[in-house]
């Protein structure tokens, strides 16, 4: 049974069947329930209950007009974050100064939204879970980003207009342009259709050197202007800065919450009574300095982030409770199904962990109870899945990782990941701190939840 | 009567009668109340429980050990943080790396109020006064922060170890130096002894040059090394960086929240139907490269900040709740009684605005609402006072400043800024960002009403 109502009555309800909703409404569903304790209902949320009837009358004039065909999710999503935005869902940052790419400010309504899915989140894993809850600085020392590997491998691979020195991500260039030729080239051959599919298949394994000469076989030139483009050069991701006043020691904007949590296990374990398995969350600002922000909310550069890191046994990957989530069916899209070229399936919970599609148990929980915090906060069955990451997809300390991916009018997008990361980090910091009392600790597996507000 | 039930039993409370309490142990007092709510307890609220006693058995036998005495206020500070730190209300942060000065974690417990602390203060200001809260980025473009003066004029005062490099800020050397000879020094003449006195008294007044000038003249040198200091010169107190991948955007962390309302409020203005008054606020991080922080957490780089700007016309400061407020009575310490060289005096809030001693109603209202807020947190009402600022403290675009402080081990801490600044921001953005529109509201006054978590 649903923890909250959902905010729009049935009605309403059956307009979005059938259609891609932006995932900001998705959340939207939701901004009703107040995280206070008062009696009565406040004004504010008053005041959002005729916010939500208008959006709710908005959306269905569009609907009707358009019919709702795929063709119109471009407009239906426009016609969305009008509504949003002038509504004060959220606004683009410093907007009386021309504002700056993949920076938003959320208004009332938004942060009451943000408000209340945090509270869920937490009452939902760190309360009933019993997780160690840290809070840690969004200012970390290079030497810790180091030891992660963020310093050395956050990044990605950009080209520069030649002319106008404009800055793109290579990659996405040669995806648009090899989807374009997909979707609107109706002379294509067989060859080049192939050779157009594999390499969007294999996009995210190509180097710099296998972009460049991808970018250079196909002519692709800079979007705004044709002019010619640079090699692709590798770009680290961080906010760069300096702590303290010396300028000798260098910084960055963490680009993740888990870091935090991992250079405090030593103390975490000890508070825990040095027992296994524990979890540990943390919920705050992340921040990645990508190089040309688009798709509205869902590349940003400031975003709030909440991690959970459960630390097991890796000899014993068993969890207690797996037995209360073990009856749930839900789609599933593990990569056998991918790679046969099939579509995601519905799958009992316990017979995936069964049969090894999902690596153990604990991992196999976790996705369990994503499940539940997602449907409990109002996102659709039919249009939630969890897909298993391919082996080209996955780091190589990884055992297995899967994504909570929700259908919007962008296609199915990754709000949650959850990863059995091994030791990885922990050993990092181990060798990298010469703690002499870290190395009877690398052994241990933990297992990284993230979910990513949009 | 209080929204929170204490934490101590009224037995331990008597314990802390006559006590100067550190500020962390005072929030301490109010983890117990959970968010959440679920009907029975959850498991990490009663481990906190055993924490909590824990904690005040150790403070009893500190106490009982020492006596209590003025003398013992270190020792009692020291007791008190080797707790908290043992017990993971906050940890040094990076510890496993040394750590960073000035930057903290909290632990699960210190978690807990943190959270506990916040949703009450939404609770208290957002929720019951129909405030429109607003939730921007911490990265920052530069245009911004030139405009509110903050890259001009955010700085302190810095003089360096001529041979290590170190950094100092200049007028805590004079300060430590001045307060040293007062404290310590027995052979004092009464000449000397009101010069030290003066100095302490117009230190935030001093300019560079004579900074250097009265460093030069006592001969101070740098604390740990005793080596020669440079000339004092500015040092900008905000965290630089670089937005997107060309370089050639810099930006800065916020040092406050208060820009991110300042920049929306015309949307702002729009939403509340374009009527006055209305109140914005802002619950985030906020960052200041401290020189060289001290004072455990009271002076960190890191923070979450909550302000609140509440704007009014100024021809009209009336504010139609004041009578909800009128009638309390607590610590004042106005202007006239601290030239006076006087001490705090307990006032009616309604008399005070009365009289002209609170400039208008709506300074007066806040200041009740914040009393309101502290003293059902737990805040003891003889800790507590309101401390109204000398002219000298005052920007000159202000017309009344009044902090709420509260006397811990270091003394009366400022932690809540009650402000009139009348309308600089709103117009220092008007003319930075051309807008035209923005002319008619340059004449509307804010008050600016900022906590911050210690």
């Amino acid at each position: 049974m649903p923890v909250f109502a959902p905010l729009f009555p049935p009605s309403h309800k059956s307009l979005f069947r059938g259609k891609s909703l932006p995932t900001l409404l998705l959340q939207l569903r939701h901004r009703f329930f107040s995280v206070s304790s008062a009696d009565t209902a406040s004004p504010p949320m008053d005041a959002s209950s005729s916010e939500v009837a208008a959006v709710s009358r908005r959306l269905q004039t569009v609907i009707t007009t358009n019919g709702g065909g795929a063709g119109n999710r471009e407009a239906f999503r426009q016609a969305v974050v009008n509504t949003l935005e002038r509504r004060l869902f959220y606004i683009p940052s410093f907007k009386i100064y021309r504002g700056v790419a993949g920076l938003y400010d959320y208004g009332p309504p938004g942060c009451a939204v943000k408000s209340n899915v945090l509270a869920f989140w937490r009452q939902h894993f760190v309360l009933e879970e019993n997780m160690l809850e840290v809070d840690c600085p969004c200012v970390t020392p290079e030497i810790v980003l180091k030891a992660s590997g963020h310093v050395e491998k956050f990044t990605d691979l950009m080209v520069k207009d030649e002319k106008t020195g404009n800055c793109y991500r290579a990659d996405h260039l040669l995806k648009d342009y090899c989807k374009d030729k997909l979707d609107k080239d109706l002379t294509l051959s067989a060859e080049k259709f192939n050779e157009f599919k594999h390499v969007l298949a294999v996009l995210d394994d190509l180097s710099a050197e296998e972009l460049g000469a991808k970018l250079k076989q196909y002519g692709i030139t800079a979007p705004d202007t044709n002019n010619p483009l640079s090699d692709p050069y590798p770009f680290n991701l961080m906010f760069q800065t300096s702590i303290g006043p010396s300028g000798l020691s260098p910084g960055y904007m963490r680009p993740e919450t888990a870091q935090g949590i991992f250079v405090n296990f030593k103390d975490l374990y000890y508070y825990n009574g040095n027992r296994l398995p524990f979890a540990a969350a943390q919920i705050g600002q992340a921040f990645r300095n990508e190089i040309s922000p688009r798709q509205g909310l869902l590349r940003v550069r400031e975003f709030t982030l909440a991690e959970i890191e459960h630390f097991v046994d890796p000899e014993d990957k068993s969890h207690p409770k797996f037995s209360d989530v073990a009856d749930l069916e839900f789609l599933m899209f593990p990569r056998e199904l991918q790679l046969a070229g099939e579509s995601s399936k519905s799958l009992v919970l316990g017979e995936a962990v069964k049969k090894g599609i999902v690596n153990n148990e604990t991992l196999g929980y976790f996705i369990g109870r994503v499940y539940l915090f997602l449907t409990q906060l109002g996102i659709e069955k039919e249009r939630l899945r969890f897909r298993q990451h391919l082996p080209n997809e996955m780091a190589h300390y990884a055992a297995d990782c899967w994504d909570a991916e929700i259908e919007c009018s962008y296609g199915w997008i990754e709000c949650v990941g959850i990863a059995d990361r091994s030791a990885y980090d922990l050993h990092a910091h181990t060798v990298c701190s010469n703690l002499i009392a870290f190395p009877s600790w690398i052994y241990l597996v933990h297992t990284a939840l993230k979910v990513k507000f949009l």
